[in-house]
């Protein structure tokens, strides 16, 4: 999968990637105005503070074009735990593999950093089903649901992936 | 409850305040030092950022020293939601009704600011029993359990009261 569709893995983040990650974001439709500005902040951190930040990204990119990316860190204050805090795929893109080959190459790194379980945040709100329904074929299972966490009706449902820290 | 022990309640914050914070979580003999780190990196993010940080303090302070403080903070992404990400009093300090006062103080601020759930997270090791105890007696219930979160055999217990709104 190093190669999927044509697309170029990259790792490091640059301060265009601010516009690129938040140009993706606002176009799947899924998220309101303030979940784009933390999307773009987590870039911002990333590009000022670098690995400092504990903010990692893998960027899936085609001639330049940002198709998709993860982000993902360490869980201060955890021994092994790690957040994937963000995952997105441009809808050009979607529907091709592109989310599953983001989140093997972000479990990967998590793997090889000595992370041996991986959490994801999403909602319980029906526009969010086939997240959920990616996250589970992707291997994770619900660890806990915080009733009317994002707004009344709205819980959040918390997702757990045990990987096999290596080495 | 206004002035408990003949404290004073601060809620702006200086740069002096890391240290006292620092020492006084510290001297708590409760936290390890990635944890001191964490609690001192909010007090700076709050000196540098202001308000727009996120994080607000409520400092219990008698002759200039720190008796105990609360952090809290909205939770970006919800509606009403917040974090109470700290609360810690000095063991000179301690059994003496201040927790509680810092507590309320802080309950009472979310409310004002319109917050109706308010989230307080710990681990369920047989250290934390007293912590524990302290927020279901301040009213608080568990919400969910994480199992394994912060080490194998240490979970994370998440905790959630209910506040009124105010106005």
């Amino acid at each position: 999968m190093s190669a999927a569709n044509g697309l170029a893995l990259r790792e490091s983040v640059c301060a265009e990637d601010e516009a690129r990650v938040r140009r993706l974001v606002a176009g799947t439709g899924f998220f309101h105005a303030e979940e784009v500005e933390v999307a773009a902040e987590l870039v911002r951190e990333r590009v000022s503070r670098g690995p400092a930040s504990g903010y990692h990204f893998v960027l899936a990119l085609h001639d330049g074009e940002l198709a998709g990316y993860a982000c993902y860190g360490p869980i201060a204050c955890t021994r092994s735990s790690y957040d994937l805090y963000w995952i997105a795929v441009d809808p050009g893109w979607q529907s091709r593999g592109v989310g599953r080959w983001l989140m093997d190459q972000a479990e990967r790194r998590i793997a090889q950093a000595g992370g041996t379980r991986v959490y994801v945040e999403t909602s319980s709100r029906a526009q969010y089903e086939p997240t959920r329904r990616f996250y589970e074929r992707c291997g994770y299972a619900v660890d806990a649901r915080l009733v009317d966490f994002y707004a009344p009706g709205d819980d959040k449902v918390v997702f757990v992936k045990v990987v096999a820290a290596a080495g």
